[in-house]
């Protein structure tokens, strides 16, 4: 069976599109995920593992008024998050993923939200937020990396 | 049983000591690993994917010229990963990983090779090599992983 990660790989490289990721939550699930698979290198420029608010704003540009207005665990600063990746890298595709893995919840937003960014170069960024629910910190996290790989492929196929 | 990542993450928050990545060949899954925790957001900073060269020499001002002399596998790139992710970060103490982690050597060297280095905020860099061999990709990945994590707790229990 081929992996999520490797038709991305295949995809990626078919198509001569180079990738970035910027994680929060998944802490670096999706770019791991991506160098699992040989000949990755071909196609993954680099990650931004921005698990702090002052990493987020440092690495990737997102503001501090999206993050005083929103919060970290928000479409904005999802979107932000995507489009820093791409400003600040060599990729042509990027996805940024924020969200709270739980235990519990926080921010006043429930454990199992997560937001999702996608940023294709000359061509604007789309979020999404998943409410994945309180199946726990491991699913949660794995369910959002799949999801993240899944708006790759998707991007790459559309 | 306490994994190494709980161990490093209960370590880390006893002594305040925040902690960053740079991960190349693992590809995140330093980051995956601490983050997996709950709790690490009180000890993880932040964590750079450089995969690419040109993501070693943006993100952690990594030298041309010591990838020209050395090669990205090295003692003295991996050594200017770690004291670049402490520079670029507001961590205590930085990780760096970088290595073949197969199928097949490159640059003239052995498939399982992968470079260490430490650095801890006024007290240097150390640095070390260690030859995994031919183990398949996944398994020198994963026990690069387990390497570097013991290396920080190595550091913070030293």
């Amino acid at each position: 069976m081929t992996s999520r990660a490797e038709t991305l790989v295949a995809l990626a490289r078919a198509r001569g599109v180079l990738v970035a990721s910027a994680e929060s939550c998944t802490g670096g699930m999706v770019s791991a995920a991506i160098t699992d698979i040989p000949g990755s290198s071909k196609m993954f420029d680099r990650g931004f593992v921005t698990y702090s608010n002052a990493a987020k704003q440092a690495l990737l540009g997102v503001r501090a008024e999206t993050l005083d207005a929103h919060g970290a665990v928000s479409e904005p600063v999802a979107a932000e998050m995507a489009e820093g990746a791409l400003a600040r890298s060599e990729a042509d595709l990027a996805v940024a993923i924020t969200g709270i893995a739980g235990p519990g919840g926080s921010e006043h937003k429930p454990e199992g939200r997560v937001c999702f960014a996608l940023a294709r170069k000359g061509a604007g960024v789309v979020t999404e937020t998943v409410e994945f629910g309180a199946l726990g910190r491991d699913r949660v996290r794995a369910a959002s990396r799949d999801n993240a790989l899944d708006l790759l492929i998707g991007a790459l196929n559309g």
